[in-house]
């Protein structure tokens, strides 16, 4: 039995408690966030479970073995930190850390203390993302073209990070978990329009074979779209993660050249054949990620969205506001 | 009666040849097209209008006062400036030249010939472009935020340009037409899978005010797309081009800042009403824009869609392919 | 303060239960359901009111002035005549009752009792439906042509009822609430592919005057379809159940007859004009009629969805059923 | 060499002359029109094909094959019946013909003559359609249960014929091409809104086995709808003739009982897998449909689209009527 305390029962935290506390082997031994209000909306749906608005008792609590972070970002160092300074595994929220440096010492403070990070890298544990992600390895896209992935709606307005930092560590997240090439370089724009954080950004993340990947957050459209295309050499596919039942389609469709004798003499054909929309798993993302946290803890196995998963995403966070602040320069990563 | 040549008859041409042989004023006098087989699908159609595979039998002819050049691009400032030299009227395809220079000179020879040059930006005759341009003068959708623009489909891949200098003049030149602020600077980033022209890019434009503008263009994209989204500070609008009847959709939605004391007691707030998809005009663009060049001739009105506007579309692609070559560095105008 | 007590917790007693305990001046005493499974899921949520597998219990309680029948259809007229009989208000699911001489009976037991029946109609408590209700009281879509609902999906069958009784209640319920004139007969075709009760039906219901209804319902589709279509002399509108935000379009469209001299010299323009996506409530139906169930107790005040409004669908409902036996032969009402 | 008269050069008759000059084997020898405007727009896109407003010079002559009838089906008996006596081939617009008993006349001259009746059924040369057939022979789909169509949009009223007989011949003719099983018997309710022809009907088909079928037509929706749903034992399938690319979707999704031994013990499970959109051939119809009157005139062969299959077509339309003047009583064919 996995004795659990989570900090931050803002909007994600109910998820996080409602999951760990319905699967078997783990038991969410306390509740913190520094609302009360937010503790009442806890106790009433789970009376059973203590609750405090100091998160010492959950850090210091002999009879936790891990604790979730579920809070705004620019806290997650300093409690993760303290939870692996008493031992205590981590399950935290995305993005990883507000720094890279941040991200680099709590791995190694975890290696040090050989005990778990995860990161929430929800979209990963997704039937739709676990079938992308076979889809790719069994080589059925071909080499990889591009990436594109748009997630616009309008609002949240977050009142401490960019749009950037609060919808792109999903998709990044995701291409990382799904792309074995790791990024080279980082372009992006981005615009405030409504207070100093940047609202509206244009990411183009650069590799250093074939691929382009792109990226297109806004929190000022009128309408919401969460759609990633991605092209291969041999099929291209589209995942619509607003569609009820049918969230990924592959394109049997692509390009042959069929003459490179000369640029001139080109000649390119067009492949258009049929459409396939697989059944994918519609198990809830954090069910399987809950239950993997814990799979990870009994066996020792170190997670697919483990620390250096989250400092990945992390860099790139990084890489795009050095890039936003130089009007779109190429950032090294 | 205004004569007219008409040189190219591949893909476009036919359209350009219907409309100036089926509007009140104007006559085509002549095809000319490298190509005996285009030539004998005009011959099919337009039984009466002669033929030739030799452009100077057009550009010298006595009986001819305007010149359609409807070819690629590279040829465009050839033949546009023997066109003018022999004092004939140019009406010539998008993009209007393959470098800024050459748009500078046949501006310069035009007005100094007093002949009228209309590049073809078919796009701001449309209905829809039409009916944005009336919103955003009416300020009905307050100052502007941004103009995101998305044109992707599998093929047409050209073998003499890239993807923006193909798709690009399309939306440079509606952003041109209904966005007052002129762009300071672009950041293009672009990936050539197929061969050494870039099939997918990225292009951020960037403005001195609170405006920014973003085109993604794709020749390797499984399903079409074909939308715009302007935010605006009062209104939003989605252009979907795609659409059969309700091509555009305004949303009485946005975001309100009602707290500005610090960063940290930001407040912002939602509106989101109804939606409305105004009934726009749906005859077709190159109609308009070909009764258009004829009363410009004979009123001697300078058109919107003159070399100027060529020459600030060339000057973005032109950008673009800078950008492109430095990994997405900003790129001055 | 109205003390409640709900007989039925299983697919639909939930949110029943969840709303009058949500709501100020109504509080849930007793939760009855056959499953103690069904209990069990009920203590979990609601761990403060007491549950029972007797009926009788809630049906004689003294400190209960209200009971909500949420059991099958077959169960209704005993169950509620029991709780009129022992001076309680009815809340009761639809369809009202399974035969119109139960709806009679205990139509007619309440008002001997001076007793409330509401049935729970729970969509014209919606803001789509509410909306139309007021664009149809406004005359904004003229005298009403036809209205034409589909309401198919796969599954769930029910193994008492038919797809009619499972499905059309819905939209007979919205129908008898938005249009004033009363329906003349019905004439329905069904077939029972999977079991001996029809899982695919069509309904048409005639009226005295110029208006046509037609409900598709079907438990045997790949696709589910909520979709309303409503044709006005003046306007038409399209309500959509399953979108997002924009659950009803009204279209400026019609048709109008310009010359009437004979029928070969008829001629009929078309009128074709802006669409328009009103915004509408977003309150969860059910708490708004939950909460009209107790001003009703309050105030005396008739239910529009009372027991006359129950038997009207369950007059539909036994019509269609004499109609498929009969081929689709028109039944009187 | 075929050659061909064409008489009616209206809506559709443009078509027919476009495709029958087009391919190989054929000539368009004479067009007939009683309107000299529709002649002149024929000459002008066939200025070599002899033009006339007298239907006898079509039917009398001497260097005519076969007659294509492209009229108002009011006009088709006379006019095939004088085509037939003179010896020439048929092919005529669908509805064939405005009665049962013209129908049964025009076949059995046709047969003492050893003449070709096609009837220009032309959806069943789709790409769609024609995979539809593919799928049902193959008993991809299994036993099939329903057949559910909806062709709907505002407009065009006919002033001759009432929207049964304007829009369900392409479906009637659909349906009695992909299914082997005929029909037993038609119920049909109408309603005349803006004239005495009825604008909006339903229909539903019954079949002695398992199968129904139901057919929405209507002239006053504000939305186009082009759809069928096709469902079956094993597999369910929607045909949206509106999709550019994806007309077919078939659906691995189905029902099982697994359970009989009471309808209270009915145990029903679903299955829901992936779905597959194949691509079909996008010729157009006319052109296979045409070079396959050809194909007949050469070989002999009976045509699939003969005139028992546009009996069949009219018995149903013809039942119909009948059904909709009583109300909807079934009627038997």
């Amino acid at each position: 039995m996995i004795n659990i305390g989570v900090i931050g029962y803002g909007y994600w935290g109910p998820n996080i408690v409602r999951n760990f506390s319905s699967i078997e082997g783990a038991e969410v031994r306390s509740i913190c966030d520094m609302s009360s209000q937010s503790l009442d909306r806890a106790r009433k749906i789970h009376p059973s479970i203590p609750t405090t608005q100091d998160c010492r008792e959950v850090l210091n609590a002999t009879n936790i073995d891990a604790v979730a972070v579920i809070t705004p970002v620019s806290t997650h160092f300093e409690l993760a930190k303290r939870a692996l300074e008493n031992g205590k595994h981590v399950f935290v929220e995305k993005p990883f850390t507000a720094t890279v440096a941040q991200a680099e010492e709590l791995i190694e403070l975890a290696e040090k203390k050989r005990l778990t990070i995860m990161v929430d890298h929800t979209f990963i544990f997704t039937g739709a993302v676990r079938k992308i992600k076979r889809l790719i390895e069994e080589k059925a896209l071909g080499d990889l073209y591009y990436y594109d992935s748009s997630r616009v709606n309008l609002g949240l307005f977050q009142s401490d990070v960019n749009v950037i930092w609060d919808l792109a560590p999903h998709d990044f997240s995701v291409m990382d978990f799904l792309i074995d090439e790791k990024p080279s370089a980082v372009s992006a724009c981005g615009k405030a329009h409504v207070n100093c954080l940047e609202d509206t950004a244009y990411i183009t993340v650069h590799f250093d074979n074939n691929m382009i990947a792109h990226f297109n957050v806004n929190w000022l459209s009128p309408v919401k779209i969460r759609t990633t295309l991605i092209g291969g050499e041999k099929k291209m596919l589209v995942w619509n993660d607003l569609e009820a039942d049918e969230k990924i389609r592959i394109y049997d469709k692509g390009v042959t050249v069929t003459n490179r004798q000369s640029s001139y003499d080109l000649r390119v054909s067009y492949r258009s054949g049929d459409m396939h929309a697989p059944k994918v798993d519609q198990v809830e993302a954090l069910r399987h990620e809950t239950e993997y946290f814990l799979t990870c803890l009994s066996t020792g196995e170190r997670p697919e969205n483990d620390g250096h998963a989250g400092l990945r995403v992390v860099r790139l966070l990084d890489a795009c506001n050095q890039s936003m602040k130089q009007n779109g320069r190429s950032v090294s990563l």
